[in-house]
């Protein structure tokens, strides 16, 4: 029997919510669509945080502050951009309270000017580089905050969609457009590849449709990844803002020929999103499956024992193996090792550790001590799949085994989607992929790849099969095919889905 | 001449705001009482941030993160907790934007409970506490979270008070008193250790008397710092808040006999202020003076060369020195280093890392080459003191010469506050000590410490010398003295000081 109840294929939805529960993750807080991170949840963050921040930081990119109340004022600067946020800001308009005409207390001290919670900063952040940039040698500007915005939706799911969510945004400012779009494809390839290497996330590298672009964008690159249930999930995105937002804050510079010119700027974010990404590529029907990159816990160690005696010889047994695998590394760092040794029902211990997901659980009782031995189970295959491995042995082979975890992983998802992927010539076909069956909780559909003009009208070509553009694929340079929908002549080849 | 203008003597919060500004640590933004802390200063907030963070873990503090908006019933529902921050909370009416009569956008989309932007945790968490607490066994809870809080304020100054500030809240739950209050004099241990070893920041380890305790708290215990204008710096405080905020929410749990207790809770804390404290502790009139510990560089190195001849000569010359320095460490981390090859004039350049504070500037040039040597300046020391090192010796030393730098500025800070100190018997000594000089810019003052009363009106008596009452002073066990107020008897010797 699984251990999470409904199973993926019963109701993906709530099995999406039990496996967060059951893990520990994050749970929901009483402010609407505001969630609360837990601990094992935030390990995960911290995880993906120190990772991407040493890859900004070895391009040269360095982290700053910028304020969380943006005047609404500033957002109004750039049209599209505040178009495409006005309709989810939280506003500040007071600054205090005061007791009210029953005394309970009531928001006083209204501001001039309300206040908007970041939804993004692009608009701040332009407003200071135009302070900061006279001269094309003050160029470029490469910043990076780690921070909580706030979008306020009417449907959330935990990581996936939340009114506040943590998330890094990068902002540069360029002297030339070739030099903003080179950023904006190099942090793009940067996601991608941090999403395959530590998260065992294959994505799909493309560019937005015209009417999926970020509001105010010239274009946007994303990372778009399918979850078990065959749906989309957008990982990652990296714009190209052209000089709008330059214009939008003037942000000018002299050339080296001493004339004045609008700088060219980028942006480009992940988000605690990344979490929910994670979840629904690897997971099973037992629970949390994190790959040994970004696990918190790579190995877990259950001493078993019955009584003090046995306990004398069990846990320095367990003490010896934590200190031979000090000296063993996983992808550069010393593995990651816990030993819990909780006074509860061993069954219990070892199913909670598989709910968590971590890589390998190895039991030690008294019997493996007997023969030298642990006893190993790997998260990805079957729990009752175990193996004993001689001490000695385990110390030598466990980064190893987590090496064609991390690997197993990337394969099995990305074999999982090419699975799932079709390429259709005419809308017939692409109507019955994504016609949605009687029981609409059955997964269904999955990715399409066809030609397809990018216009206005394609989003809404689509809408009626709750399937959206996901991306423009790259590489399709110099071919041609016949779009799907009027019958034109496109070079464009376009990846469809349902999405989150 | 010094390099920062105005000198401390001549105006300390002009020369403050100076500092920073050469330093290019933070600026103020458009939005009122918020800061942008750029880069430079971001770094020294990073290695604060990562020291700590080191600190809470090894303690077993878990990280999470909570909701920034916290509902109004929430914060009403400690009494004391709110009417301390009632004054200075900005307050979240709406969540959208709608074009207004004239097309402009207004607020819209009411809610139906005002949000607080979170001024602390105290009431989010225990309300999560209360739902994750069931039994003793679920004891204790010990959470820090890393976050933005906002408190509005009407006279701010950057780093020391903003209206945003980032910080650290940790906060704990435990089924006896005694054990929450050791908590809270661990955690008031860990900052004083931190300021110590790390910003080289002497303290006084106090607790607060009645009416300086947090809202809600029990007591209050705190760090203060004497800064070089004589004034106290409140730099970290940790709270024991008894059963005032389990009460609030409700934080139950069944004790080892099956009985229904209320949980013993603790909050401590430390901000951006830290940098503020920094800064004035050790920075003089050619800007700031960092600590090698906290110093995003600990050693930059100037090449000086007038064509490329002397440039090939130069840079090798420089890159061998990093390389050979890169095995060398400084509290257990390898040294940080950076050659600045900037095309600007020497000059220029040395100053501009004067006024950054780096510990340790060195200068490459032909001549020494031809030596084998490289010129060394202290940033604690003299400009014009700079010494010759043959390479090979420097590299020997460079790490001894921090460790007697950060030796050095917590010494210099301790002595000026121990020759700033006095001890006085009588109200006539305590107001001729404080009392203002004709020229208001003067630095004056100093911390009194003395006898006196810790009750309700002791703030008022010292609130016309602009003075407030910093801490009560620890280790007095056993002593007692005359109240220099009212002449009573009394066993609590207080902290006086003008302060931040």
């Amino acid at each position: 029997m699984a251990a999470i109840s409904p199973t993926r294929a019963e109701n993906y939805p709530l099995w999406y919510q039990e496996v967060i529960k059951q893990a520990d993750l994050a749970e929901n807080s009483p402010v609407r669509g505001c969630m609360i991170i837990k601990p094992y949840g935030y390990a995960i963050w911290e995880a993906i945080q120190q990772d991407l921040d040493r890859r900004f930081k070895a391009l040269g990119h360095q982290n700053a502050y910028f304020p969380l109340l943006i005047p609404l004022s500033y957002l109004e600067k750039e049209a599209e951009h505040v178009e495409g946020f006005a309709k989810e800001c939280a506003v500040v308009t007071h600054h205090r309270l005061e007791p009210g005409e029953d005394q309970a207390l009531v928001p006083a001290g209204p501001l001039e000017e309300p206040l908007v919670i970041r939804p993004t900063s692009e608009t701040m952040i332009g407003q200071m580089m135009s302070k900061w940039v006279q001269s094309y040698r003050d160029l470029p500007i490469k910043l990076n905050q780690w921070a909580n915005v706030m979008r306020w939706e009417m449907r959330t799911r935990m990581f996936l969609r939340t009114s506040e969510f943590l998330w890094q945004e990068g902002h540069t400012a360029h002297a030339s457009g070739e030099e903003a779009q080179q950023e904006t494809k190099t942090m793009f390839k940067v996601y991608a590849d941090f999403a395959k290497e530590r998260l065992a996330m294959p994505v799909i590298m493309g560019e937005k449709t015209v009417t999926e672009r970020f509001p105010g964008a010239e274009n946007t690159y994303t990372i778009e990844a399918m979850m078990q249930d065959k749906k989309a999930l957008q990982a990652g995105t990296s714009h190209y803002l052209g000089q709008n937002f330059s214009k939008a804050a003037d942000i000018r510079f002299l050339d080296q020929e001493g004339k004045s010119q609008l700088a060219y700027t980028t942006s480009w974010g992940v988000s605690t999103r990344l979490i929910g990404g994670l979840i629904m590529s690897h997971s099973d029907d037992d629970g949390l499956v994190l790959p040994p990159s970004i696990a918190p816990y790579q190995i877990v160690v259950m001493p078993i024992y019955r009584n003090d005696e046995e306990k004398a010889q069990v846990m320095p047994f367990c003490k010896r193996l934590e200190q031979e695998l000090q000296s063993e590394h996983f992808q550069g760092a010393p593995l990651r090792l816990h030993i819990d040794d909780r006074p509860i029902r061993g069954g219990d211990k070892n199913w909670q550790w598989i709910k968590k997901g971590v890589p390998i659980r190895i039991e030690v009782g008294p019997r493996d001590i007997a023969k030298g031995s642990v006893f190993v189970a790997q998260r990805h295959l079957d729990p009752k799949d175990k193996q004993s491995f001689l001490l000695e042995d385990f110390v030598i082979k466990a980064a190893g085994l987590l090496v064609e975890m991390q690997r197993a992983l990337y394969r099995r998802a990305k074999d999982y989607r090419e699975e799932n992927t079709i390429e259709v010539a005419n809308k017939a076909d692409f109507e019955a992929f994504f016609k949605a069956p009687k029981n609409e909780k059955t997964i269904y559909g999955g990715f399409v790849k066809c030609y397809a003009l990018d216009d206005e009208n394609l989003e809404q070509q689509v809408a009626h099969l709750k399937v959206s553009p996901r991306c423009i694929l790259l590489d399709q340079e110099g071919q041609s095919g016949t779009c799907i929908f009027s019958g034109k002549e496109t070079k464009t080849k376009i990846l469809f889905a349902r999405a989150y």
